[in-house]
Parts: structure tokens; C-alpha cells; sequence
């Protein structure tokens, strides 16, 4: 039996719409240390890590493990019914084909259940070794989020460089191109509003803006978002869930046509 | 001669968009007691009930009974013309086939006259008697309109079942199924909040989503919505206006196909 | 080589916003004294005029006389990625095909180059004299913008009549007819409410109301607009900017029906 209380019931909602756009159908893997989801999007390009650990439920019981096979759009229009204040419990039976929402208003006065057909679904769980990265910016998610939007007006590529004085999006396309360049700031009012860098050495990569674009849907999650870059890797960029995990998007970058000409 | 002021014009504009989801074309009648109309949705599924009392309004004059057919589509481009803070003031000369509604605002600066052609529509009036219902309940409006919304996302019929603890709203349909309880409430620090059932005896009707989502344009016009339900009656949703009187809707409920099988 | 910094940059952003539906290619003129904008609309209806003064910039650097062709859509879309309170600075070398928009923000933390072509645009600039008006209104942007909009889903075309007590704006259409007056009146709080009449003799001018639409769209440079009319001259729709100059908007009345018969 699985039972998972969240008190901050509108976290659910956020991590459903940060996903949805980028996967279709995945596995949420239940089991004694938290509740996760691993996924490919439906093109094979980008993948999506979520972890919301246990400590983070009012209640959380998870009996054996149990991967749930759900449609993330249905999964969506029914954590939209839930009010931004509600108290959500994940419910299921062991054996079931099905997983209950259930949604508590504050003053308990209204209580909800949703009951969602699983799905069977083919997936493999990809081991994601940790990695030292040449250089990772920590920025606010809103400017990023801007950032990505305002390129996507321009070009389709984003080329993320970055030195100690700063990192630097650029982009060209019919119109023009645009360079948008973010300094180190630690001395804000608010932590924040900080932009951190760490670099060990100096990169420059190119990624598919409509992918990033995907993954700022998760700016409302956290504050800050985390992008590590190296060469050989894939980018990884990560919103922290407060005191319950993180999403993080994995993106590879997009070797340009004139590298691969001189290689 | 017919000359109906309303200090308050923003009544008229929501109560035009409350119906005219429904209802296309409709007679308002116009006598020494009020202002009224009663109109079937053009499916003949839903019937409306809207009353403006004399009372109401600050000056009302109204040398006949009349019946003015107007195109509720057209009528409401003109109210959308005026002010949320304008003083409407409706006119008609007998024998006319315009009517015309004017807009004063509050500091009396601007003044706006709008002309409507009349039509002829061929409408009877259904007496409605007063009726018993087996219960009833009286809920904030934005809840239930909430509710409708929400179980729309999963189903297209609720069954509406009433106990003395309290009203359940149920759906299902393809992708699952959705209950939501409301328990009675009146310990609320805002009577608008308070979740009222008065019952004779347990009830439980199924009707359409989409017609109830058409009666909840009405929430603005009202803190609290009245249901009341019997087995042997159409519904009636009453959403009171303040000082004014009502806008009510009536639907029949649906005869469950199982329950046509056993008759 | 041309450089013009401007410290409210959304000012630069709402005079793309308040342009843009009407012309589609321009060339902007700098000169010593200014940047300035004439332009026909693309049915050659409606002329647009623009005029920035070299004092309301912070900083302003034009070496010699230069004409830029600019797509203004492109324009807007570069535009629309400076923030609210970006400082915005416009920088072309002498003989460039490019001009370089700069936003900084106001932390300065953040900056932005976007660069587009510039392209070749046929254009011959008009003389417009001085003129005498018979009538020339002042009143608050908003309220023009929205009696302009309220017209629109009567009739196509607006009746704008001048006298001494106030100005009328009527039209009609299939569904009826509307007027609107707005009478004189200084006796406001706030300046910026006044409606202000000054007749030489009554004027009744007939315009088309898609144009005056597109007009309003500089609603949100200043809170009033100027309106000056003469039966012999296209009126002209005034909408300051506070401290730099001005948008004009010129458009010729139409010739109404019954007046080409009496002829």
C-alpha cells in the first residue's frame, strides 16, 4: 500500500506542468526513500530527473516498491482541481490499476477524490554518474526563463559561453542576432537574485532552444536554476525543490556545422 | 412610455452575460412590478427565470405592460460599451420598435445613447408552481462554479447526492473518476462562505456539466448559489440579486440508462 | 557614427507598440536635432509622425545626417526583449547595413546587444504646414481609446462633432446606432482628466474607426490625446511624449454619400 501525504499540495501541481510538455507517458517510481521519475522526452533528446524524497511528506508510506504508469496529461487536468492551498495525498493499492488524488482544502471542508487509470509502460532506468563540471552558473529562473524567451524571438540555437566575468547567451537568425551577457553578482539585497559562477575552465556550447524553453516551465519550482556545462556532457539544468529534491533537465549539446567540417 | 433607471449598471451588464450563453433571442416583459424574462435555451433543455423588481430601481416608470424582443448577443455589445460605475437608465416609447439604453457616468461628463432594433419573437410563458424540494443546499457560488469547471475536465454528466452531512459532486469518464465532498458549514467568520443543507430526505440526480457550467456565468452576481434538488423535479439554481431579485435556472435531470432498463 | 541613449527605454518600446500596426517598413531619420519617423500606412490612408528631440536623450551622438530602413515587426521583436526599466541605446557606424540595439538593466548586472539589418526603403517625406483648426479637443487618451473601441462593435465609421458645450462621437450599423458626448470640463482633480473644447466654429467630421483603432495604440505614451479638426484638413490625433516630442497621426476625412450627390 502507498500512501503519500504532501502538505504543500501545490508543489504536485508546479512539477506536473514543469513535465507534461516535455513527456507524454512515464513511470513514477515509488519506493521506501522517495518518489521519483526518470524519462526520455518523446523525440529521445532531452531527459527529465525528479526526486521528491520522503522526509519532505507529512506521511509517507510506500510498502514495496511500485512503479505507476501514468499519463501526464490526465495526471495534469486532475491536479489542476486541486486548489493552490490543498493538502494532496497520493493513494494505491498494491496490485491496483489505479492511483487515487485526493485533495483536502485548508479548512477541510471540501475533499476531493480523483481516481486515474495506471498504463503499463516500457522504460528503462538510466544510471546517471556524477560529474565534474568545467563550469556551473547559478542564476535567478525568472532571468533565465526571460533569457530563453526573448533568444527564441531571434534564432532557434542558443550558444551558452561562459569566463569568470560572466556568462554570455547568444543567438543569430534571419532577422539579426543578440547577444545577452550576465554578470558574477553576489552583492544583492536578496540571495536570489544572485548569479554565481564556477569555472574551472572557460566552454562555450550550443543547445536547441525550443528544449530549453521546455525546461524553464519549472521557473516557478525554485528561485534559482543551476546550469552545468562541460564539453563532453550533457548540460544539466537543475531547479531545487525546497527541502524535497529537484528536477533536473538533461540536455546534449548540438555539435555546429563547422566543427564537424574541421574534424 | 418605458424609462427604467439603475444606478447600479453593472448588474445589467452580468446578468446579460449570465444568459446569453443560453438563451439567443428573448421577450423581456416590462410591468408596473418589475422587469423579467423567462426563456428556454435554444435545445428547449434549460429554461431561465430573471427578475428585476420596480423596487430596485431608482426610477422606474411604466405606463403598460410591455414585450420587448431584443438579441441578447446585441444587447450585450451595447452594455459591454458601458462603464463598470455607469448609471443605466433603458428606454422606450410605446409602439416603438427600438429600445434605447443610456449611460451616464459618475460624474455625469459622458454621456452614451445606444439604439437596439426590436424584434418579434414568438415566446409563452410557462407558469412555474411553487414546489417542495427534498433538499436543498446553499453554497459560495465561485465553489460551485469551481466544482462544475473541474469535473468537466474528467466527465460530461455529475450526479449531485445529498445526505444531511453534506453535498457530493460526482463524474467519470475516460481517463477515471472524480468525487468532491462539500460537508456543511457554518461556522464560517463570512456568511458568503458558509456550505448550508436543508434536507427532507437523501437525493441523488444526474445532469448535464455543460448546462450547469452555463448557469455558473451567473457567480458574479452573487456570493451564494441555491440548489434545489427533488427526484420528480427539474433542478433550480438560484443565483439572488442584491435587492433586487433573482436569475434562476431550471434542468431537468437525466434518467440514468440502467435505471430505464429496470422500468 | 550615431549613438543615442535613452534612460526610459520603454518609452522606445511603447512607440514601436503604438506604430507597428500601421506601417510596416520605415526609415528612421536622424539629424542633429532628433530621430524622427514619417511614414504612410501601407493602403497609403493614414501618415504617422514621430519625433524625438535630441535634448530628451541622456546621451545623444549623430555625426552626420542618416537614414536607417528598419522592418518595424523585426524591430518590436528586438524591442520586446528590453525590460520595463532597461536603458536602451541605439548605435550604427557610419555606413553599416546594421544598427545595434543596447538594453542595460538597471542594476546593470545585465546587457543586452541585439543587432538587425537595415534594409533600402523608398520614401519621400512630406511637408506638412501649420495649420488653423476649426476645433481642437483635449481629452484623456483612455477615454478616446475606449469610445473609439465601444463604436467598433456597432458601426465601421465615427462622427466626430464639435461644438461649444462638447464633442459627439456617434455611428451606426446593422444591430442600431450610438452617441457619445463628452462635455467640457476643467473642473478636475487631476489635470490629466480634463476634456478641453477650443472652437473656432462647429465642425462634423466623419472618419473610418479602424484607423482611429490604430491610433489609440499610443494611448500608452501620454495620458491625454489632442484631437484637431477642420473640414478642409485630415485631422490630426496628438499624443505627446513627455519631454522628447510627439506621435502624430493624420488621416483624411471621408467624403460621406449624400454630400457626393449633393455635388
Amino acid at each position: 500500500m502507498l500512501e503519500l501525504r504532501l502538505v504543500q499540495g501545490s508543489l504536485l501541481k508546479k512539477v506536473l506542468e514543469a513535465i507534461r510538455e516535455l513527456v507524454t507517458d512515464a513511470n513514477f517510481d515509488c519506493s521506501g526513500t522517495g518518489f521519483s521519475l526518470q524519462a526520455m522526452d518523446s523525440s529521445h533528446v532531452a531527459l527529465v530527473a525528479l526526486l521528491l524524497r520522503a522526509e519532505g511528506f507529512e506521511h509517507y508510506r510506500c510498502d514495496r516498491n511500485l512503479s505507476m504508469g501514468m499519463n501526464l496529461n490526465n495526471m495534469a487536468k486532475m491536479l489542476r482541481c486541486a486548489g493552490n492551498d490543498d493538502i494532496i495525498t497520493i493513494k494505491a493499492d498494491d496490485g491496483s490499476d489505479t492511483v487515487t488524488f485526493m485533495f483536502e482544502s485548508p479548512k477541510q471542508d471540501k475533499i476531493a477524490d480523483f481516481e486515474m487509470k495506471l498504463m503499463d509502460i516500457d522504460s528503462e532506468h538510466l544510471g546517471i554518474p556524477d560529474s565534474e563540471y568545467q563550469a556551473i552558473v547559478r542564476m535567478p529562473s525568472a532571468e533565465f526563463m526571460r533569457i530563453c524567451k526573448d533568444l527564441s524571438s531571434i534564432g532557434d540555437t542558443v550558444v551558452i559561453s561562459v569566463t569568470k566575468e560572466g556568462v554570455k547567451f547568444s543567438t543569430s537568425g534571419e532577422i539579426g542576432s543578440a547577444n545577452i551577457v550576465c554578470r558574477q553578482n553576489q552583492t544583492v539585497d536578496k540571495p536570489e537574485e544572485a548569479t554565481l559562477i564556477e569555472m574551472q575552465e572557460p566552454v562555450s556550447l550550443t543547445f536547441a532552444l525550443r528544449y530549453m524553453n521546455s525546461f524553464t516551465k519549472a521557473s516557478s519550482l525554485s528561485e534559482q536554476v543551476t546550469i552545468s556545462l562541460s564539453s563532453e556532457l550533457p548540460v544539466v539544468v537543475e531547479y531545487k525543490i525546497a527541502e524535497m529534491g529537484y528536477i533536473r533537465f538533461y540536455l546534449a549539446p548540438k555539435i555546429e556545422e563547422d566543427e564537424e567540417m574541421k574534424s
